[in-house]
């Protein structure tokens, strides 16, 4: 039995202008990385404009770019910028981009898109040493993760229903991307396609992704959206108000084993108690084929202020902190996982390594 | 795996201060109620002085004072204050009782206590209409709320594990009681018997109240105390860092099904999946044993501002907000139930109807 929600769906579309691109690059190798510094999202919408290695890495350590796909297009544009302002000889090029690229590998520990990403460039600069050939590699990973983005969008839009509610968790859409997003991406291709749903945001302590990103980009294509407190998300499960559950991956094992962002874990157990489809949307990069299973996945902790803001840690001065910001979700628990190359489903190491060898 | 955890524990034990009482009577039957008002804490510590029934209705509302058995308390002062202000006359006396019982049990809808203490006081105005009686029987029932957390922390406290780590949620202490608490009543009790273990504290949003009350009070107890993002708690239970949770209950119907502060849930269900013990401590009165199963139990939904801060719904002008502050844990995830009288387990229709019955 529940009393009335006294929260009416508001409408005022006008403030949702479209967000100015997550991540661009202006003009040739001597040009610079734009970045939407998303820590300032909804309020403001101020694009950074990043000249050295330094800034993008701090940049990616601050979550000014977030998502996973995003991460790793980030850093290869800031690996031209990082190897450019060291001016190696051509005997030294390759080793500069190595060292660059351990620098930038070293800002985020969970997802695996970024050493991806990074290994790929460094393979290209062994291929053809010069800035050229290293930028053009950044631009093609750009180009394919707005492809594979629209790819995913497509297979995930098929699990969507007509009529239904889609509860996700974090952000996974346009600012999490370089294109549509993976999660997102489903939801916005559905919703083109002229299916109909609501969709329910967890906001997504502690920095509130689910909020300031999710909601402001669903709203933003008139999308019906609620924003909900993670908590309760489970009792909402149980009520059957939910009748699909889409979220990304920050790094998949062999086996299908998914580290996502705090939180993912706890949804899964609720849709597995209560027979609703749990569905991870994500490229083939954030496989790590390297590990046959998820609990070796380092599991990022990120610092104290993020869960407690200064001004109340002052009041509770011999108070401590925990800050995971994955959590991993067990193969078992995941209906099925979408990539580029279509569904994997049932998620186990062997329909993984056939999806992935197919498409290789 | 993990990387290194970058909150150390913070010690400075000379902010933590006791707090004053949760709920206190000043006076006689021209006296007042007064009540540490809880959503200014940690940062302040304001004692609200309340001298008729809607001003106590308006405390209990905006969550002043919360905690099902701190309701039930303030409640039953607040029909003093608020019939006295009507100076009825004596043949009026029981017909005003219930007028004022029925706007102050309309402030809160899932807590049993509430309606259970007005339910006392109402009984009593009919066995002596008058002022003395009432409130001889709100200080019965705050005197009677102090011995049960007593009795509560004794029997609570043999489930603690010497250095062990126990998981709360939401807030079950001196400031959600007329007492040492529930739940966490149980935890100062062992911790007072010598006993040491760590506890995790849920933040618990919307309202922090994780952060803002328990954190507070373990802390000024000198008990170790860790705040996490509610959506943490299931990847740290299957990591087996934890090895007790302790939850309270606004409500249990006949057979054991709880409701209680939204994310309860989900936490059950991960301690099912990981074998952790999960106890319900709470006091007889939050048994509504009209109801046979948890289903019918009224869910209260509250308003959008506390999920969606309004700066931040400024910005996003067409996202909707859903916020359960309940929700409810069937009785087959509940490894045992506390209460004055002793424990339940399991929690069978038969075992609470056998404990109740055997204690009236």
């Amino acid at each position: 039995m529940l009393t009335p929600v006294p929260a009416p769906l508001r409408r005022d579309p006008a403030a949702l202008a479209p967000l100015p691109p997550t991540i661009a690059w202006r003009g040739d190798t001597d040009g610079c990385l734009l970045l939407l510094d998303q820590t300032l999202l909804p309020a403001q919408r101020v694009v950074l404009e990043l000249h050295d290695g330094q800034q993008v890495a701090d940049a990616i350590r601050r979550l000014c770019v977030r998502g996973a796909p995003a991460i790793g297009v980030a850093a290869a544009y800031g690996l031209v910028l990082g190897v450019r302002a060291r001016h190696p000889l051509r005997a030294a090029f390759v080793e500069t981009v190595r060292e660059e690229a351990v620098m930038l590998a070293s800002t985020r520990p969970t997802a695996v898109n970024l050493g991806w990403a990074l290994d790929r460039c460094v393979r290209a600069a062994v291929r053809e040493p010069g800035l050229p050939a290293l930028l053009e590699q950044a631009r093609a990973i750009h180009r394919e993760d707005e492809a594979l983005c629209r790819r995913l969008g497509e297979h995930g839009a098929a699990l969507v229903p007509d009529g239904g509610t889609v509860l996700t968790h974090c952000n996974t859409g346009r600012l999490a991307t370089a294109g549509d997003g993976t999660a997102l991406a489903a939801l916005f291709t559905a919703w083109q396609q002229g299916r109909r749903f609501r969709v329910l945001a967890d906001e997504t302590r502690p920095l509130l992704q689910g909020t300031r990103l999710t909601a402001l980009e669903l709203a933003a294509a008139g999308i019906p959206v609620e924003v909900l407190v993670d908590s309760a998300a489970a009792g909402l499960i149980a009520r059957g108000e939910v009748q699909l559950v889409l979220v990304g991956a920050d790094r998949i094992a062999q086996n299908g084993d998914t580290a996502n962002k705090v939180g993912t874990y706890g949804l899964a157990l609720a849709c597995q108690a209560h027979g609703v489809p749990f569905w991870v949307i994500s490229p083939a990069s954030s496989f790590d084929l390297a590990l046959p299973h998820g609990a070796s996945i380092p599991l990022e902790q990120r610092g104290a202020s993020e869960v407690l803001a200064p001004a109340l840690a002052a009041d509770l001065p011999s108070v401590g902190v925990r800050n995971p910001a994955f959590d991993l979700t067990p193969a078992r628990l995941i209906t099925g996982i979408v990539t580029e190359h279509g569904l994997i489903r049932p998620v186990t190491a062997a329909n993984v390594k056939a999806l992935l060898s197919a498409s290789r």
